[in-house]
């Protein structure tokens, strides 16, 4: 069964790693989740990426979030990175997403974990068509609650 | 077969594919590569899009770079988006990476085609196991540069 | 009769549309309002901007601001853009402003609603000269009201 | 006839004025071209705008760009503003973009002189069908240019 | 006497005016506050630099702060620019700061009435040096508070 | 007879330092000229100020350009900075103008040597009208300089 | 014993400057603390640094952040800066960064009193083995908490 | 005797690390060199750190600029970043400096190989006198040229 592991840099990244919880279990996807931190804790993001069976991993960190790209470092699994908003924000972004040459991390949007499980959702899906069912279901459900909205409003 | 579809939205944004389809070419992953404007071709990059076969996007594009979006807008497949610099270059970063919820792009860095290709690459290994050790042999050659960069300063 | 088609990328743009409706109708120019997303429902916003008999269209969006853009793709009328603030907001401005040569979008300020409605105004003021006059009334009481702010103050 | 106005804010911006020349002869739309500095000339500014028969206004300036907002500051016709870059370019785009509310300036990406021909055609084209054709002529290159630009990549 | 005129963009802008004023009494310095913008009612600002009698202008604006650079346009008299704080902040820094070659605006930091007020006292006291004594009881005022501050520290 | 004491942080800055020097020479300006850094030189920085009769400072540097503060905080006399170019630039411009409260500096726009000499040169012109008389002709000068080059395009 | 000077700009950097204090506390290292202000009092900086037996210093300051450079300029001790957040937050980060060549400011995070008496001790630690052990507990006593935020979460 | 170790995350930084060794050598400190990559090396960056008997580490790098944070995640020794300039250069600064709690890193300026190796100098100056000569007569060399410099143009 396809599984997804969630780290996230410091427990107050949680709200961000719920929102994409949420969406791996309506996918039903597994998930674990961690807190583990790229500079406090190098040893167990090493020991806790090289042990999972993950399939794809989900790193959200804010700051100079080498979070993602330190996963990155030590798998050859997809690694999706999530950067987390704070005083500047485009701190979190720029680290997130400009990965050197070979190490690539695909970076979501500011605070989208939501996103991030969509996308490992995706990715899943090119070995689990059932994934992909699950995935038009969802992308027609935020269709009819756009036309719904509008509905409201025109 | 593994496929990726791989589309610009210039032919000024050659240099960057070409980063992407030899690395593609190296891990053994068939590809195809177009020139498509979201903004002067839409009904193209539409038809190219839900025409393709590929289990994976790669697009490619400047300025306020909509095209991975809007390439993601037509698929469930994931769509990995890299931005081109140019007079400003955060134009391009953050209309690729900032995504509203629910269509999620997979951001790589500026100018990023090989990192593109790689992702790609660790998507695709999902369900090859064969396309694995070629990313391992890829990493592996980083790791013997780096060393020998290295030796040379040392 | 002039008409203007307002599209917003999510009913939480709702606000600034509010004001860019509240100047039209003031201007005695007829509008009709749509939640569309470029990215949630593509196929949505080319039926709504092909099927639309507007002079103008006002687009507003957040984030990666996609909306205004692939709304202009989609026509040859004018396109006003207007970015809605968030966390970044320079990702929403650039992404309206720095579209690429040949499809222009008309980009007002961060959540400018009512220059948007100004702007169309302006527009339609090409063919009818009815509109320059309220426009010209507004230009007034903006002036006034200039003055008896000053008046308060001084 | 339909006519534009062309003010840049220095003869340097020539480069990014004549691209907006030279597709307007294209559309078939009259213009004429003055250099005049909101800065060092202001009054030359009030009485070239106030004297000017033209239908639509198109502004050029760097660094703090306050030629487009003044020009519309004394006409109630559109007018579209053109940020040019330079050492930070930031500033000449911001200038343009955020204008305050009430006076509306249809700001276009950096160094566009070609998207605000594009963008004065399309206003005058509410008026004027033959436009529209010109315009449709001139997108349906575009087009064919991205097709021929993918042929000769593919 | 020495005299100072402050104008400010829009009366939203008066706490920031309100530093200036309530240090330019401090200093003895008459002066007058008016509201006028640069967009909205330009006839108004020339009509009021060019009537005006002051040493110097304060001119304070948010957004697209074209005040300071119009205001000085219009005399040869020092004008000081203020830019105002507001969702992106650096539109107004920039739009102060870069100004073109010919017609300076010394621009102090955002929201800094009080700096434009101690700036337009040490240029007044190039020719009165009543006020150079004010500056320095302020000055030494000033050091007193650090001292004071730090000693309830320690 | 006025005088201006031009301050640079590094002998590079003379490019920036000379277009001061040429106009104030235009001015009729007396003017004296040293390389001394903040962080380099403090005490020479202090000794200089603290000894120098000038009515008005230009301080001219880049990267964390601390100079025209250091400069302001060791004199009453008006002090304007010159944030000068280099990889990032926006640290000079930010470090000139977000002055504290209690110590402005006038900042005139990146490298502007030449806006530095007029903005000394208004001041100074309070208390002597000959330097009025001397920036009326320069502006005359620029003013025509604008025509020229619009006749030569028109 | 080891000994370290905190100064703070302003009275507002305290809760950065109690971060500061109450880790050099835990590390059982000896500080005092100041409020001097390199713009509204030089001298004071300057005897302070000159007449301190600190072995590190500690700066903290927002804005266009001068103190850390100018207490670098003073001493040949190392000095820490600590940018503070505002309504810009980029000034003061820039300001302390990016110092010119032959006076380096030993930079930390935005609001980072906390990591700047880290890094005072790892410096101290230098020739003072205590310090070290006490440093390798705090960093395990972080590594538990995030084990423990980890388990709380998992 | 004082040793620094120099790591550099790819061979393209060399410029930016010999003006470090450069340095070192000037004041007496041993220093040894490497490339070692975050990303692409993570193993031999721990091992290096940790086989490591430097008293300081200084570690460059551009992009999302990981290594200084991840040098220091595996010593308690100081750790001095050193960011590289890119087509973005605030990626690496960000990335270097907004470090999170309990990590420091001490930052320097972008391409400042240079003040990187004074500040390991004025670290390891804390156990060792002798290093604070040197420190001293670099300063005071500084200082003469500086002097000769504005000689020079004087």
């Amino acid at each position: 069964m396809a599984k997804v592991t969630v780290v996230m840099g410091s427990k107050s990244d949680m709200p961000v790693a719920e929102k994409a919880i949420g969406l791996l279990k309506e996918f039903g996807i597994a998930s674990d989740v961690f807190v583990a931190s790229a500079h406090r804790t190098p040893a167990r993001v090493e020991s806790l990426v090289k042990g999972s069976d993950a399939d794809v991993f989900i790193a959200i960190a804010g700051l100079s979030a080498a979070l993602p790209g330190v996963v990155a470092s030590f798998t050859l699994k997809p690694v999706i990175g999530v950067p987390v908003s704070g005083k500047i924000s485009m701190d979190a972004v720029l680290s997130v997403v400009q990965m050197p040459p070979g190490i690539p991390v695909a970076a979501v949007g500011l605070d989208r974990g939501d996103n991030a499980a969509i996308l490992a959702a995706q990715i899943l899906a090119v070995k689990d068509p059932d994934i992909t069912k699950k995935l038009r279901a969802h992308r027609e459900g935020m269709e009819s609650r756009v036309l719904e909205d509008s509905k409201g409003i025109e």
